[in-house]
């Protein structure tokens, strides 16, 4: 859940149909999906007559208030947040996606990243199409305005059929709501059921915050239209292998989410357990750095019989905070969020517990704020294996270059970080701490075996080729 | 210049190709076209390798500041102010209005209005394309992604060839800036040049603001291109009479430019002439509404030996005044723009020398407030004829029914304004104040003739047909 | 009513007792004083059990809302518009002063100079009261608080007979507004009525916005108290010569304002008449620098029969205008403001009326605009003597080195400016141009001679001392 | 360290002498003692010519920036965080406190509160004195004005033996500081030095995050001075019993700051440790609800054996959030801030182990939460006795009536909240948890034993009587 210095995932996305406070519910659910995306977000909302929108920089309460969601009229509504680009044109790629087709309106909102958005783009521009943004989705509305003549139906298994990669979407016109799903199934997509409104999120905490029911997942390949006649589904596509992104549930998720049938708390304390049974270490406690290791320590502990220590202290008030350069040097921007205890660390062996470790460098100004603070031994346990290759497939994970487990051994990463002894579970470990099968999850960021090729090298970038 | 209570035309628009300080001079240059559109501006630059764009909703100075203009770097720029539209997406409907197409970006600035732009939309639809805005701006760029194949200057030749009504464009793209202008000439448009730098505004007063020199007239019906290899001129249509939209002499245009090779003090003051010739009121002094009628004023005064007073004071601090529903009523609303001065107006046989008359409530307030102050008789002189036909070509004229001239006789304007007189200048005599033959003018708001064919009625809102 | 370049004076000051919108009426004559003080304001306002005060930096309407107006509850108002001083301890020394004593809450607005506070206060310091901040205003709160035994109506008394200098002042109590002025009377005090509230203002133009009566002037050395049982006015001092500031004729208060028993646009206007009968130019036209001396130059014109003309348009989008330091230099901030129109200046020989000089660098820039517009004589007529001596009184005039008036002769001035002629308005013409004799004038700042002996030489730096 | 429900304190107090950055560590120091107060926040600072300060409404981070900190220069800076009270006159409170007194500036920031400022304060009007604010701090500066005649440090010594009550202050002047606690000693105050210069703050914390070093506490009845002599102390009372506030280790203390020479983290261990021996329940897990019970969960699960779980989850992203009143009946606001996790929480035995409990209408609603999500069994064990007196030393507590055991008996408190068991630690074990003897403590908050007589009953709203 802390996301200020490792991954940015794309998104999160929320819809409902058929509630007269849709954009109400449509904000808390936003609020509970806050860690996909903390850049910008919006809400469409639509009355069947009249489409609503507002967008904005920032954190979901920085953008909305009473006044604005009072506004936002209508029993439809479909959400997102974001993690956005850089760049001069930021705000005109924050989704829900809003175009006007034949004197209707379609809002999407996306999560996940596709493949073969550049060779579609270029496929259009060609027929005289132009293009407001640099964002994949774009595409998406596109093929759907070219094969909207026999129907929305037949023109949404039109478009699913063309674009290749991760795909949890939500599509809003006037008076529908269609959530689809890759084939694969890389990203979460849940339906719930709140009164007599039907909900679609990311996660399922987002029904939680709003006391919706969770009913299902949308399922990998599913196409559920959702109007005032109930829910009809499509399954265009035949039976397909899955590929769960496995970082859902390391990482990403919130613990209080179920996700791919999964509960996440508990699949991180299993997580956790595995690391207690590969490792033996002599220690006087095990800590997390909160909150992100958190859980799998507590499976540590329980597993290891050593004592749980909070070795380091989050501050709750950080915000937009002000470093100066001078002091930036000293370790304050790490300190400023999670001071070192000392009376607790002086003079003792620790091991951490942590989730993952991407870059290193957060880690290695961490630990030398904990050497600072007394402790003697600094050992660290992870709860999965060497990162070593991107993801194309909606995880905004540096390059090759940047990965620290790509160019390094272990042995090297210990000392870059400046730990006693590093230890990553294995990849067997972790996907038996799940009970799904190896099969269903993508792991290509430990094995880089890519489900879906990845046909321009890095998706992402594909506008500058 | 005083647009806050009668009439919004469209916009004002700027472009600059080749200087180093291209957005900071657009900046001023648009500052000196605020009086063209208060409630949205933007400016997009180009480096020819990087495009940057800014844009908000408000006054050019509350919109950009040092740091942003900074950032908007490169010798070419293009910017724009409008009066936008209301409704719930006002913010994507700021210009320029900018795509991508093909690797390249495309950005636009236009002042007037099309009269066939929902046509074009349909069949662009009906083969696919997509729409951002409900802006008639769109379809150009849509037109023009479509006629790509041959070539930038060919495009531009093809995209006029197909609009009808009036443009007075500036498009820029990576590393051109293109300025054209419809054969009838409705709005103006300018040319002129800084330094080795060719600078594009609607009105020359935004060249004195930045120093540069006025050279000519973007010719109507003219494509004029600019870029490295300096100027080149297209003139696409066969020579077509032009329809120099006379209200941008008689109220739009900064009494400090010239337009359409005319002076437009010199115009206004010769407007208060002739009203002095076509009527004498026996009267204490005249009086402006300041700053409408100001310059009319000094003409009438002159020619007609009565003396000038400023009757009311401007305040210059009026910004977003919260006025409360209890006193708007008790006319503070218009009291708290213009005070009347009792000691000057108390007893005194006073005449208005007005501008013009579009739905004649503030007129009927101001009236009122002067009666209050203790004025004994109120003549009132307008500088052209009644108003009685709403515009089709930019300028945001209320409907036929909100033009009080439309439905009511001199005399019963006069009886609902409050006034003792009200003495309209004649057609000709407003023609003959401009030195320029009748026929170079579209007179449609006083006459009913339109230059162009408006298709679709009232062609703004071409979207809800 | 242009004070952006020239002077800034202290303050204006507004009062009401005995109107359920009594904040609001308050807002409104802050609004119409804008032009006193347009750096900060404030307003406090009391129910007789409860007081609520807001105050800010910044204009009027900037500074309140309607929220905030619905919070500022009570039939009891006072409000203070200010140009403060620099510092960093600005905030603070917004007005009104608020104190409480007693278990009773004092607010004071003061207009005004006190030239002995800083005598005053070391008194009061040595007998161990401490002050909050840098102004003479808080001076007469800590002597209004040792004087309270005997009642509110002696305290007063008391404390003007130790007061000396400028002051019109409102203060308001828990249950009383008492408005009091010097007994010379140097700045205006005037009494309204408004349905039965009693209102208490700088200057009559207040009470035209809120359309309150003009009752009288507060008379120079009364005391006003006024509370539930009406008016009570007591008068401690002999009768006193009258020290009334002419320059607020000529140039601070508003042209539709009564001060001194005045009408300041009349005044202004056979300022510019007297200018006419005591020099002769030959000119094609007369114009003023808008809008300082337009009412000037309207008498200035009507008694020489020389035409006017706006040479120069005044820009109404003037805010707080970024200006490039490359562009400054380049008279930018000048024409930003007024904008020399080209078809009226060339080639013609003008004459500028002002109103006043003060440093000259205004006058220096604008000028020469006006020869790059193409003027080929401009001779300039000023409507008072030259500024040659400080103001002690609540002007806030530079020192006597930063008046040009005071180190150059009316040649030197002319060669400064860039003139072809400067003629300046006699002593003995300006005074009669009043109507009143020329003892009931301050006349300090043209002939040095000071009504009231400033005794620690610039009074308002008494704490540096 | 979740201030956000339960208990406000009063301030956090930090200085510097003697670092060129004084201001920037000042922020950093207040930025560490944020959770002391939330609500409003100053620094003052001295370069011993000129005096420079910023305050302002809301967090840290939010009040000052990089331009702010650089305005704030000198070498010596005093700061403090606030929970301002509420009402029209908030700004005018926030603290530092500053006056000027015969050319010297004096700034305060204090901790606590004085029991006898309503009498000081009414002694001091008598004699003529006026007072901004209505805080018990201001009454320090009076006395220490009229107390000056002797210097400085005598004037401290005669103010300190006229204040009675809770007060750890830090006094600048121009070019000293000075550190000054109370002989009980209620609030902490240390002492801390980095590179040559030292620093004062009250809680550790503070030190840790500018990596000063922790040197001593300021001792009760203690006063150091500060200048370029180094340091001199004072110690004007005889030896004094203490009275530590003891729930500054329970609650408010962070748990990485040493306080009263107690380390905090360790003594919330303890006191849940206590907890296990004096309590034996049978359940699957123990939480605390994060972040306040945190340690004392810890300690109660390593001594009883029972394994620790997260039951909820804290969302990090909460500021101000908007509650629609709709949905805030539905437990909103509580599940916007803990989410239950439903698969750790449904059909387990849970103790919750909490810090405290004062008013106990949070902790009803997060039990009816974890009901919600399924808990079966809900114990509650608390690591204080019941909370039934109120604090007159600048805790700002309820009023006895708010505090729910000041009412209710331990049963009651329990059917109230809704839980299966309550059990609250005995008032031995908790001081035996800290190691010092009991008389060492204030316990009147539980025993109601107050060491200081709170003469004018609840002396916070001393200015109402």
């Amino acid at each position: 859940m802390n996301f200020y210095n490792k991954l940015k995932e794309d998104c999160g996305v929320f819809g409902v149909f058929g509630h007269k406070d849709a954009a109400k519910l449509t904000y808390f659910g936003l609020y509970a999906l806050q860690h996909r995306g903390q850049e910008s977000a919006g809400i469409v909302s639509s009355t069947e007559r009249e489409i609503n929108e507002h967008k904005g920089m920032g954190l979901v309460p920085e953008i909305f208030d009473e006044n604005i969601l009072e506004k936002l009229r209508g029993h439809i509504s479909v959400g997102h947040v974001r993690y956005s680009t850089t760049g001069s044109s930021v705000a005109k790629n924050i989704q829900p996606f809003v175009v006007n087709y034949e004197g209707k309106t379609y809002a999407i909102a996306h999560n996940g990243n596709l493949v073969n958005a550049g060779n579609i783009r270029r496929a259009l521009e060609k027929k005289g199409s132009i293009f407001q943004t640099t964002m994949d989705t774009e595409v998406i509305l596109h093929l759907l305005a070219h094969s909207m003549r026999k129907g929305l139906s037949e023109a949404i298994v039109n478009v699913v059929s063309q674009i290749k990669g991760a795909y949890s979407c939500v599509l809003m016109t006037d008076d529908t709501i269609i959530a689809f799903r890759d084939p694969n199934g890389f990203r979460p997509l849940s339906l719930g059921l709140l009164d007599n409104a039907y909900t679609v999120a990311s996660e399922t905490c987002a029904f939680d915050l709003i006391e919706a029911q969770y009913i299902r997942d949308i399922e990998p390949g599913e196409i559920l239209i959702i109007d005032k006649n109930g829910l009809k589904s499509i399954r265009p596509f035949p039976r397909h292998k899955h590929s769960f992104c496995i970082f859902e549930l390391i990482y990403f998720a919130r613990p209080d989410s179920t996700v791919f049938g999964l509960d996440v708390y508990s699949v991180r304390k299993a997580l956790g357990g595995k690391l207690a049974r590969e490792y033996s270490i002599d220690a006087d406690f095990a800590m997390p750095f909160p909150d992100s290791g958190n859980y799998a320590a507590i499976g540590f502990c329980q597993k290891s019989g050593i004592p749980l220590e909070m070795g380091v202290i989050r501050n709750h008030y950080v915000g937009r905070t002000f470093i100066d350069p001078v002091y930036s040097m000293r370790g304050f921007n790490v300190k400023v969020k999670l001071n070192p205890v000392k009376h607790i660390l002086n003079q003792k062996k620790v091991i951490i517990v942590e989730d993952s470790i991407i870059r290193g460098t957060t880690s290695k100004m961490r630990v030398k704020a904990l050497r600072e603070a007394g402790a003697w031994n600094i050992h660290m346990v992870v709860s999965c294996p060497p990162t070593k290759h991107p993801c194309f497939y909606g995880i905004d994970f540096p390059t090759e270059d940047e990965l620290i487990a790509s160019g390094k051994s272990v042995d090297e990463i210990k000392n870059y970080i400046g730990l006693d002894s590093l230890s990553y579970l294995s990849l067997d470990g972790m996907v038996e701490a799940t009970g799904l099968p190896k099969n269903d999850f993508c792991l290509a960021c430990f094995n880089g075996k890519y489900p879906v090729n990845p046909e321009l090298g890095i998706s992402k970038s594909y506008l500058e080729t």
